[in-house]
């Protein structure tokens, strides 16, 4: 169970667009440094000349292209991180896969902080705070039973999930002492994985139907583009609560606004079909939504853990031990996931 | 372990300020007529007249007078059931404590609505919800890292409390998926009691000085009325965010708002020194401040559920058992308290 | 929300039948004495002239007889622990309870020792480890799958709990991360209560028909005597298990043992009608019962923890604050407790 | 996120050495059939006739012989499911992770059982559970304190874990509730994936040196034979309790009982370098080691759960998806792991 001594490593870091000191600090780069030699590239783009230079890097940390070209230089490879929390466009997986190059990304890390979020959002839409402190602002506040007329508590409540990955099982926990009852619909998880993490599986119709509160945190693929729309918010419970806290792809925004704008559900969103959201968004007007400007991810200690997560997934494959830390790659679903790159997410 | 049968009893209602039909449903009046006989009487005070007539009574549910003449002529009483939550002076303790009756409130049914509105606030004032909200609808929201600039997560961050009853109790269970350091400072309960519910026990300066959030949920005693002042919150950490959701009294409220305007803490209410708020109170325009019209415990489910737990102790107690669901007035420190009555909590 | 200087207190320890040694470390000890005065009486009854001078006390530890004279004397007397696990008949209850004196005993040191002990009885039970072992050491064990022919699991297993104390609390949260599916029968409860610890109510029978597991763990009281017997037995499910850790009083034990030698149920035991147990008694023979002499309470850290409960509660009571580390006597129920005097439990 | 039609697929099923129904019942042979054709075979070894017959499958479920030429036939292969616990030499791992098939096992399956007999295994030898049973038997049990002069508690006390797998991570949440301080050891994962299941990373010196109770739940490599030695054991707390349920290969038997038989360590052990144990095998009259035959992860219910996982994850596969419920094996590691294969575990 000893560790034996490795051959020094050779590491390519090209984090663009994220800045090196944003997600590594000195002891992190101390402990890649320590791994062999490693070669920082910034200020632009990974040219075919600059790409050359470090073709023989056994892992390369990155956003820049890996096309077949290049991973078949890339002779040492033994992985690709990317420091974003999406696996984009930019590489030729089944190359990957066929030469045991293992991907990576660092999206365990916003799995938290959104976590986080979308459990204040469910409490806010739930008990009326933010709109409380609107109206007091406004000098037009009610008190007590009569500010809450509509409110209901999410202890004992019923709770949907649409979707059941990183993000969801980071949700769960947090809902635990609330003693809900936790249905999940996803389709790409088998009923006894859900049952495994405390959920009811269920349909899509029963997820919306008997849900107080629905966590959307599905991520968009190739097939679920807008799958949500007046069709689904009609079935939602009268004043039930919506909470997007993935990508605005996987809804029919407008007709989420619609429902919201008359009463009928309660939403909170941190994400929008544009960022950034125009002026005259009629979201922004909306009594019934809560809009965050897709800043629930997007914390200085999420960033420094890209650098740790990182750096502990290269430390086992420079040791030839699978990663631990990061999400990896799997060909079965790598290339349904269809994220346009996100400059800062 | 067999119930054996009891004699019937006669309960005597007089509810106010709660009307009966807002606390009891149809199940729990049947409940408490199945106890014996049951007087209720609503829509005005209870005169001395109407004293007399349900002198009698076994229990006495609700907060009428009842001086020393009263529980002098009450020859069957065991127990007076207050359907508020606070022990008022309109009770002359000492002589129930020498007659054995049991004096109860039914403060537990606001510990959990008002906890999951603590985590609520918490979590907004960590990572900027209302605000960004708020923001949105001025056209003035920033997005992703700009917006975070100043937020910080709950997860394993230090938190601390000021004081430790069924509230701090209630809200301890929510915090623990958050894997927070969790100080408590109570001087009515030894370290081992905090120890043995997770806490660290601590002196009020070790709470404000090493937690990034501080629940004040110490109630008003004859003791600690605006114990926390400018010299307290000078202690807090910069940046640092104040839950308070007990009294109002228990803080200098000019204090709390001058540290909150300058950016030097962050501080979220339930409770104002005057209620309703005066319309230039300025708390009302300071950005760092999250305001709610004392709305924390008033849910209807509350309401409901003091039905509920007053039915269920009136029960234990006629059948010479002790009270379980409500609080029960303590010799030590009934006299303590000083709350005002409120006619609507 | 300060402590008040209190005025100097006289405490009287007289622990017979334990020793201030096995009870009390220096430091324990320091702080009693630093409360006021401390008298320590050991090595014989405390008579009445031990008594008459120490009549003054505030706080009083032990066992000895406190009849209706000796606690009219004790003019200043506030409280009176009992560093035993049982309220006796050794004092007059409702000369206390009229006068204000507290009476508490140290039975929450036994929680969680013998909730372990139970835990650890239920798995045996469950999955053979002693019978087994013991096996191997008569050489007929068996292997794998071969072993296990009658083994069950108490993963999502329903269990029932006989009683519903403080014992039964402290079991409750070590079978949580089993996912069980938890009953509880306790009459001196209300449902609302058990649901509030994440039990289901039930009636006696139900939790004997239901469960693979059953912990009886309520106490003896003038009611309940022998109240499980061979009409109960014959209730629960073929090869079910019965962990008794409370008293042998609450169930006919020769039943019990008709039940766990023809295999019906399987038991095991930390208590007998007589102890030590003849050695001819039948229960040392039987094959499907588990036997422990009467250990599952008796650490020495529970000895030590019971120094450490005194003192933190004698420091409250001194103070003037309600005790919160014993258990308080209740008025309605400490008559109906019938236990006989243990040595050493 | 809709599941699209798929194509019938070809399921191949050679279950041996278990039995088709052992482990799958006709619901789970059901939803076998309802992925398109099934054909099992057993009675006899997969010739290579057989075979041939079956190269076209899409997924196999067996653990017979798939060396290079095999899989080079097998084109429209993608998973091959071992119903067994481990990862054995069987199979070409280097062309299956090449040609993208999924190599599984149903390892998860044994993960809760023999974490729970761990849990009662840690139980007894702290608390002296079967050994008092023992004494019970020859008439030599002692009562109360004098049965407890070595016991411990599990509460709030050190341990440690030497491995971390699936194993250790069934076993890390049954201690949750004791309040334990946990620590371990485990060279494949980083520290920061450690804590993040609440466990300290320590070295292995640390954990035998600080650990009350020593889990041993590491697998057998290429690197870590008997590496647990004399050496190691004498590092370990007097009395301590070191519970061994992975494999006996990561011991040295000899030293361990050296240890437990002078009474230095207490030993627990579900594994032994043979078995059937020898008739005259020292351990069996050792005090202080407490013997299992084998049989923690051998339930009934552990088998119906290898079909259960083992459908799932064909469904998985079959729509296209990464599988869920079944451990998959890792190009890393896969062929570190040194177990020999075990007719029924």
């Amino acid at each position: 169970m000893t560790a034996s001594a490795q051959p020094p490593r050779h590491i390519f870091l090209a984090p663009a667009p994220r800045a090196v000191a944003d997600i590594f600090d000195d002891s992190d780069l101390a402990r890649l440094r320590a791994l062999g030699t490693l070669t920082i590239h910034e200020g632009g783009p990974v040219t075919d000349a600059i790409f050359e230079a470090n073709a023989h890097a056994d892992i390369m940390i990155g956003q820049f292209d890996m096309p077949a070209e290049r991973l078949e230089r890339a002779t040492h490879l033994r992985a690709i991180i990317n420091v974003e929390g999406n696996f984009l466009p930019n590489i030729d997986y089944p190359v990957c896969f066929r030469n045991g190059v293992r991907v990576l990304n660092v999206s365990p890390v916003f799995a938290e902080p959104v976590a986080e979020v979308a459990l204040g959002m469910a409490i806010d839409l739930a008990r009326g705070i933010s709109r409380s402190d609107r109206y007091f602002r406004q000098r037009t506040e009610k008190y007590g039973l009569d500010a809450n007329h509509d409110a209901f508590t999410l202890y004992r409540q019923n709770v949907g999930f649409i979707g059941m990955g990183d993000l969801g099982r980071a949700i769960v926990p947090l809902l635990a002492p609330f003693g809900m009852r936790v249905r999940a619909y996803d389709p790409w998880l088998p009923p006894m994985w859900l049952e495994s993490i405390g959920c009811e599986p269920a349909s899509l119709e029963t997820v919306l139907r008997e849900s107080q509160v629905v966590f959307v945190v599905a991520g968009v693929t190739s097939e679920n583009q807008g799958f949500l729309g007046a069709d689904e918010f009609s079935m939602m419970r009268e004043g039930a609560a919506l909470v997007l806290v993935s990508r605005a792809g996987v809804v029919d925004f407008e007709a989420m606004m619609d429902f919201a704008a008359k009463g009928r559900i309660r939403v909170a969103t941190d994400v929008f079909p544009d960022e950034p959201v125009p002026a005259d968004f009629r979201a922004r007007d909306i009594d019934g939504m809560l809009l965050s400007p897709h800043q629930a991810g997007a914390l200085e200690r999420a960033l420094r853990e890209i650098g740790k997560r990182t750096v502990a997934d290269a430390e086992l494959i420079a040791r030839g031990l699978p990663p631990a830390m990061c999400k990896v790659a799997q060909p079965e679903t790598v290339a349904r996931f269809r994220s346009k790159p996100v400059s800062k997410s």
